[in-house]
């Protein structure tokens, strides 16, 4: 492994760690806070999960591309903008940065580091929009300019949480490590296989739409 | 029709589907959480469709010119920006966009598909709200400087959700498709004509002001 | 009068009636919907008025500079950058503009036209608050880059609107629109001198601390 | 000292008193006007923050840096971007500046001026936290590009104020400050050495993991 790739996939874990934490430990923290009142709460976990997703992308895709996710780093192999050889490593820095994330989010908030949620989350209607979400994201991150990407990433990520009746995890690594926190933001192990076909299932979908929008249009 | 205009009129059907999507679907959210505080609702509703706006413009705007408003269509044409013969196939995009958008809402929900709503809208004040919101819409649309206009025009559409009695639809297909959600976000039918009505005085008006301004400022 | 400087006062008058339309506006709707949760209303009311604020200043500063604030334009005419023979019809535009505004918010929510607010604002407190805010202002307009001038004077608005004990009105003219409406947003016509002039005491500071900060950092 | 040391100097005493301002200030309105909802006296006291610190790197950054955080000041002496010797002479500047902050807050509210806060804050997750925030942001300020610096610094202390269990101080200078306010930002006295021995941890943190993502990627 070359230095190069070291940074990439240490950026790819990092990334995923904190994009984690913040989507978990905002999420206790808004129920903590909230009363009782779940709109509040999610309003105060979405603006966390914005800011920060914003940031995180600036910070790190010059080094990684700032991926954070196996369904973005699929469509990017897929395209021919990670090397295949890459991918494997890609997603499995973003799965061990997922659950270091869940740990480092119940560190700082005193809670006992290994647990599991019982919060189911599925259905018809979560899976479609599961799926929506997540084409979404990537028609995003297919079509942005490298100028915008963070801040289209970020609002649109704010606007799935509302949009979506799953509130938009859009991400096999977020569904994985969010598994492991049985709080606010968490989901039952035996849902997370729904949520990853829907969001593989949406990512096929934005290649799809892609290139019915004439997919050569920024970045191609 | 050439593969160019289809294109167009895909992204000007999908887009205008997204932003019913995110309208209804970040209504219908709002509301089940929000414990019946109807500030909190529209908060929530509000942020969406701000983040969403400014993505669906972003990502588009390449393609079609973003407008998913036969308002802004009509004075596109009017201004010699979006050729006559297109103008036609561009409302009947938009339109039926709209109708898939709410749809896709109420899927991702678990709704039933064909809906119409009951809350009336209207009166003095909303119609003239309904002018108002469309205008200052079209003058950010004349005026924007192409690099801002998707912040300028999510941003706008955030503060009329509040500052006008009609929470600005400021769309005739935000209207008409509007129309088919028994939700937060939904109007009456028989509401509609109204303001689709005022909302074309709007268009008239910010083409007044846009003169008295000074047209040629930025765009032309 | 030239057809340019016509325009020019179109602009502000027009700009500073939409902004006291969004400052009203979004408060008389904020505070129906808010239950009397005071904090929910002020958080409407703000990020409404950080929005439309952003909108009026990008869209009509090619025109006019977009001031919308006698203190602004006294402060450009001290700089050198208003003509003093100007300065007269900006500010009378302006407050116009701004009874205008009450105006057109009240006819979008079925409220009679003519009104006076009922609710005194003052004290030491609130005064140093005045001066404080404006004096911030007018820092940001001296400092900013025009091409952020915009963003900057909406997100510091929004700030102030929750870090000073006046709400920051920060603006001869919003204090005198806003005397105009008994809602939300409004001030007592007896408090208006004291806000006016603990904001012209503002507009001072700012120029000696702009000095202090070396003046000719970015614009001169 | 140089006219362009006490310059520097004044920026780094004035922002970070104003940096104070607002997030004391906002969170006595946040707190009078929340009604007892916490989630919504921090969502406000949130938001004040991040408008106010955006537009306070962007007005000052071009005189002094922006520091306005000892934490900030100590790597950048490090990393060879401010002189050794002007090292004290900031940190005294941001310290007293934050004082001076804390009472302009209280003028603005009407308290009495001099005042210690008798809320303590810490345990092992709460120093974690503030190990963690002040290591994401130092990260920030050595990776952002100049251009969007201000930016991402707000956004991330917005993130941080909900995903850490801390809400975020990152800054002995702050800490210090809120130390003199018995208000809903404030921190026990005995408090403040942790969190400053946390918030340096984190410092040091922040220049391991930079270097481990390639040191040199934007700004050497």
């Amino acid at each position: 492994m070359t230095a190069e790739l070291r940074r990439r996939l240490f950026a790819e874990c990092l990334g995923t760690a904190l994009l984690l934490a913040v989507v978990i430990g905002s999420g206790v923290m808004a129920e903590r806070l909230a009363g009782g009142n779940a709109a509040l709460a999610l309003l105060a976990n979405t603006l966390a999960t914005v800011g920060g997703l914003y940031v995180l992308i600036e910070v790190l895709a010059p080094v990684s591309g700032a991926h954070f996710n196996p369904a973005v780093s699929l469509v990017m192999a897929v395209r021919g903008r990670l090397a295949a050889g890459a991918l494997a490593a890609y997603v499995a820095a973003q799965l061990l940065g997922a659950v270091l994330g869940a740990w480092l989010a119940h560190a700082m908030f005193d809670m006992s580091l290994l647990q599991f949620s019982a919060r189911p989350r599925g259905g018809t209607g979560q899976w479609v929009a599961e799926a929506v979400a997540t084409s979404g994201l990537l028609l995003v991150v297919l079509r942005a300019p490298a100028s915008r990407v963070a801040a289209m990433v970020a609002a649109y990520i704010g606007a799935a949480y509302w949009f979506t009746s799953s509130t938009a995890f859009a991400n096999p690594a977020a569904a994985f490590g969010r598994m492991f926190s049985d709080s606010f933001a968490g989901i039952a192990p035996a849902s997370v296989p729904g949520f990853v076909a829907a969001e593989l299932a949406g990512a096929a979908l934005a290649l799809a739409v892609h290139r019915g929008l004439g997919a050569g249009s920024r970045d191609d």
